[in-house]
């Protein structure tokens, strides 16, 4: 073991840049992950012909990409889908098994939001509302087709405290010719009624077919349900988030308190706590379609979806395969 | 007729002054329309032995009044209530019924937020968590008791956006020691699990039982019934909307946009609209209990307060008998 | 006991009407058992001297009236409310007392469609559309004034199977100027997404708070709030069904089977049952206002008004003080 | 004020029959204080004209009656509703006023549980079962009425743990000749469908038209709404709670762990906590009607029933006026 | 490809008969088209020996018979079953695979609803009582079998207008023994209490999980919902609608208002709109199972079947492999 | 077919313990029945090297072991996955076909409940409090597994009667050093609100979703959902039904009324029924989880593990190929 090829210099640099978060954004983490992978698999093909070798070296790769980011949820199921879908006797074989993972990833990638922003298009009917929430370009891709197949789509946008990424979103609404209305995020309950569809973006979705997107997700979610509007969530598949197989929860992020409130009024009121979650989790019975590149899903049957795709009971491809009770180490444990 | 006793001075000075919003505030309004009331009681009754013209001159005095401000509700209630149990053939006994209306009306106002706050605070147990919207003086007349009782009361207090008034409500719970925690308002349902009550005032009440108050209640209570925590509403009767019973609806106050959005940010979005409705309404089935100074109800009882305290049908008991369809010209027709 | 004054001709005569139905209609009985009762007072106070007999002359006529049609709920209304006011020590007192009530009884009734009509007309905005089951001229009352009101009114007529009541509604509607689309009524759900209210009358109303109405105003009704649509209900205080304070449900009429299927297709299918219920009960929690000539309620306080009005515990002032157990030989036993 | 009446024996010995439990039951206390309030009202009015003495002397007998249980709600209701009635310029009207309400009260809780038996039966049709909780002669007083009126009635009994006081019930629905099917609580959800009444009693009902009941009650009216069977609640109104309209919650008893382990299992089991809860709370959402003896009414307008009783913000007659915030020193503060 | 193999006369003649709708029927279209789809196989086999030739002869039939009727859910899904799973390198293989495919789905197809039946049947006690709306085949089937399994069963038939479907359903059910009571379909709340199944078939089965069935499906689901009861969707699997893999909606036909008002009724009513929807869409939410002939389904999961069966992603393997976008003009884009 | 290799005694001495219920518990039969079919399959390779002698031997054996216990679920799935496997067309192919099955269903229910132990203990946090309801090892291994892993988690522990497996609840837990409240069935929704997840196991798991687990369950479930408690279920897949996935309920044990009342007791009480159903069936709506050794998932997908398993539409390997309508004598027709 102690002559086994070298870890590929591209897989260093890609590591590196996520670490440094110069690579960033799910999509581009993923394709820079199979990329890093596919370099690995040929450069170790021409080093070595002994096929337990060469799994060990592509092992190895994953594991380096994998420890930069560990909760990112692309990362892993980059990483899962192309390692996860190595096989053969001999080197050659392993080889073009990987490179044929890492070309259906990548593809899959390039055309993944347009491919689902078509999916979700068909569900809007021309003369519809959609009311959002954050800014998603997953959710947006729907929109933009929508408007593509000559539909008329008006929007009410929720401006998204503290960050209001709301603002993004109207812009870029306004950019493809949509009837924007703006309002703060309380308001929402009020305009629903003038909402044919709730249509948010994910974080990542869990094997139990919970939504985990920006906070504020979840209390439109049970308002638009009480309001009878349906809620239409727009998700590439890498955003399926495997380790939830396992039932592990995902860990929600804290931000600082100076997003919420200015520091002169921080001070003006003294001691209290500010707490800032990013995200919050929406049950999937208040979800109608999570859409999809591969199509549109009730929310309770992405676990079969997330299976095909990434592997059952969230594998780890890129682990030696005696090591043990790899989810009791996993990012929420 | 037209001998009739003149308008008193101080009718004349306090319409003005509510007006020019130089006296503003529900209660500091309907305490103000009472002494005028008085006022003119006392001056008519030296002025002429008329039974009728009495009348007319309070009548004269009420219209004046409520001309000022026809949507606040506080200020017809005050007119309703007192000149509502003017009653004599004399003027002396139409005086005396007057004088004892409003002493009773300025008295029980003076209590009402007090009596109020022992009610609402009999409510909460001691280690309670409460969550608050916007800021009302009524609702944290129940914190005060509650921790005047002793009680230890913590409270997580939404900034309620666009005008922060979360951040006034933090301030003053904090000066009365209690532990707070500042959320964004998309945080609440996040939050909710760790709430007792969800407490909150009212701008008016309806007499289908409806709450009108600050935009994002609505929102608020229905999540809060989701996650099973009870919504308490603290008001006292003045908020109560008479005009409400004949079926007028609340009118809602759209504000100005810069509230929601800085002119910058505004002007870089471009051709969008910003909608800023001031308030909504809470439907009773989400309200578990509206606090009063007459003790507490269910928002479906509330209307049998109303009708106690200010007349059946929305009377309006400063237009002459004659006149008809005095709904048809409310403030929401 | 043997010479008490006799019973008025008007009384004989007014409920051989009733029994035969040429007078029909709620309010229609309503106004004629008042008139009766009237004549009876008028009669018996210028046959008699004795209070006790001209009580129990009164009674009487009372019972004559009530047992031509025992189940409809205008009639022991118009009797509780005129013979329950009934009050003096002698003949003169006694007679003014029940001129009073049926004076003020019938005064109420005039006005009652219009009333109602603006209470219900005021919770309707410019623009709004409303869904309509059955015919109601109570609810219809309601558009017209809007309608005069100057609001723009559109109408989703449900054809109210079996008997089409929906193509009047829709005739009616049309001659107001109102914009209609007739429906099937299972096509409810279909389109309640374009109504801003349900629009419905009563056949009487329970003390628990119970719509007795039209059959399949209660599936609606569990449509309309699942689809975030309020419903109120348009209904004279006539129909308040004072017996249900003491627990009686509401009977529901069986109609003939020839209203659901033609003789020939009925024989054609061979051995079934065809059951055609004219009615059904919407319970409380699905309805947000009732409007009345008094006002809008929630259905929870409507009680309230019933025992203002008609009395406490179902009162029957028209049996002798000591009969016992009255409730037991009601309508619905 | 040193020669003020002395306390009546019968005062004296009521109290303390009341505070060593000879005296107990709900309706027996009412009625034993009702009985030395009369007491007390005949002897002082024998040795005093002076009013004020009169006065002081009744509210003493009320203040030591009142301390003898003040957890008890019948109790302080007999006070209210006798000594709130207490009103005269001299003594013997004073006197008659009090003779007069303890009267009435004593009338009516004679009267009271046949009353709302009947109106209980009357919401019962032939053919019904009722699924009952704990044991309540009130609720079995509607069965037994209907019984009386020649309906079949089947019961579901609940054992009701930890006491079992289902099989009282079971017992006496059979002695009715009630066909009866005993389950464990548990069972519950599978037999609603079953069923077409809950049928309960009360241990006392808040302002809010909260039910406090034995526990178990509000998850099986959670479960019997979730499965369309709708809940009634049978309850004499000396069970209405005054000091809930001030905000007052109900203190639930917590009862010794022996009731629910026996001593060999809990020491086998070791170190846990054994909680026993008697009562919980059950919200007027769930419940379908409150039958008392002056009729039925909804949950939520019950408010209005205890202040017509009971007088309005829990007046307590027996204090001194100028006693001040008295709610404050209520049995749950 | 100037002398590509001709199109088969039986494909020909198939496609015309679709088209002039002498073949009619989801289950007989599905049979003729995978019939067309065998001859087309046997022919072009017998013509040429070219692999790329006999696809797209076979590609060219399957363009032609979907042609006829693009919005027939049937027929796209027999060309995706028998065209999808064409594979091989040369054309004997290739026609093979056709033929297995083609037999293995009109063996099914023979047996579908017979398997359903028994699967629906199984879900039936003995003494049940089933609600239908409109008239199934599907749903018939499951009480066939279920009687047949010697349970005694009822149903309560709505009539389902406005074409009285219902009478065609208890004609058939009457005939099978089971006790039939008819009513119109407003009806059907009052009569859920009495059901211990709703019972119906489908037009059609979305990915998301939507059913489309005969208007007034969905408001009956919710209402079954409300009272408890379950609902039960028995489908054959060419029901299910491959499009909406890809978001489509299912476009809902708008039929003749002759149907709903007869012209005489219509031209007395004068200028309104008459409205005639023919279907309707099921939440999956209300719906508890989907019974299929390959068992039962939660609707939540009815998508994995869809892609097993007919393909993911809705795939035309009838278009060239180079259309691209084929979904955006789909039936419903 | 007369010279069939005999029966191996393992399959007669595994079916006579199975029988007499000396092998008992899910898993234990499950293993015996595996290891029966491995030791037929051993035997009958040595005996005969006619393949459809080998398959008819293994069928017989497979309906021999089945035929003892026909209800129990986890015997005919050890049937289904091991029997369902072999495939081959020799003897040696057949054999090693058998073997292997055999060995990964035996290695699989060797770490099913610590892996799914491992997914539970995952979805609970540090400080957690479950609330269970009778006695699960797989729901205790949840527990344990979130000791194990540092968590400290606290339990509120049902008595679940008639049984009180509550106490062996209460003392395992403990002896994991997790603090417990041993409370009443009735008082869970008293307790709920101090409760982060309702964590309970099942008897076995339907198609449908449904989850048969122990009386009470189903109630428990409602309750949690109403209070906003998510409710996780602990199954490995050998309670997977696959009779349900064809329409078949499970037939729930009605239990000796003896566990419900003591005798005396009873004879007391008189001429009662007492009725003890042992299990009752929870609706995939009211679970949030359910979690297996395969990882968690919505109930709604649990058939698509069912169906990988355990063969699609309940397939009976231990039948002969040209048994028809095997379904028609399941256990629950």
């Amino acid at each position: 073991m102690t002559s086994d090829p070298p870890l590929s210099d591209a897989v260093d640099d890609t590591a590196a840049d996520i670490a440094t978060m110069e690579i960033r954004g799910a999509a581009t983490i993923a394709a820079a992950a199979a990329d890093a992978v596919a370099a690995q698999a040929r450069e170790t093909a021409s080093e070595t012909d002994d096929p337990a070798a060469f799994e060990r070296a592509m092992r190895r790769a994953g594991r380096r990409l994998y420890d930069t980011r560990p909760t990112a949820v692309s990362l892993p199921n980059a990483l899962r889908y192309t390692l996860g879908r190595m096989e053969g006797d001999d080197v050659e074989t392993l080889h073009d098994s990987v490179l044929a993972a890492t070309t259906a990833f990548t593809d899959r990638l390039d055309r993944a939001q347009n491919d689902l922003g078509r999916v979700g298009a068909n569900r809007l009917r021309d003369g519809d509302t959609v009311m959002t929430h954050c800014h998603s370009t997953d959710a947006l891709s729907c929109v933009e087709h929508a408007v593509e197949q000559g539909k008329d789509i008006s929007a009410i946008v929720k401006e998204t405290r503290p960050r209001n990424q709301g603002h993004i979103t109207a812009t870029q609404l306004r950019d493809l010719g949509v009837d924007v209305t703006l309002i703060v995020d309380s308001a929402a309950r009020r305009y629903l009624d003038e909402a044919d569809h709730v249509l948010v973006g994910a974080d990542s979705i869990a094997a139990d077919g919970g939504v985990v997107n920006k906070i504020g997700t979840s209390g439109l979610a049970v308002n638009a349900r009480e309001r009878g509007v349906p809620i239409m969530v727009a998700a590439q598949t890498i955003k399926l988030h495997p380790d939830t197989l396992t039932g592990h929860t995902v860990e929600i992020e804290m931000r600082d308190e100076a997003e919420v409130i200015e520091a002169d009024a921080r001070e003006a009121i003294g001691d209290i706590t500010v707490d800032n979650p990013a995200f919050d989790v929406t049950p999937p019975r208040y979800v109608d379609a999570i859409v999809t590149e591969s199509g549109q899903f009730p929310p309770e049957s992405i676990v079969t979806l997330m299976r095909e795709l990434f592997g059952e009971s969230a594998d780890r491809p890129w682990e030696e395969p005696d090591a043990t009770t790899a989810d009791a180490t996993g990012p929420t444990a």
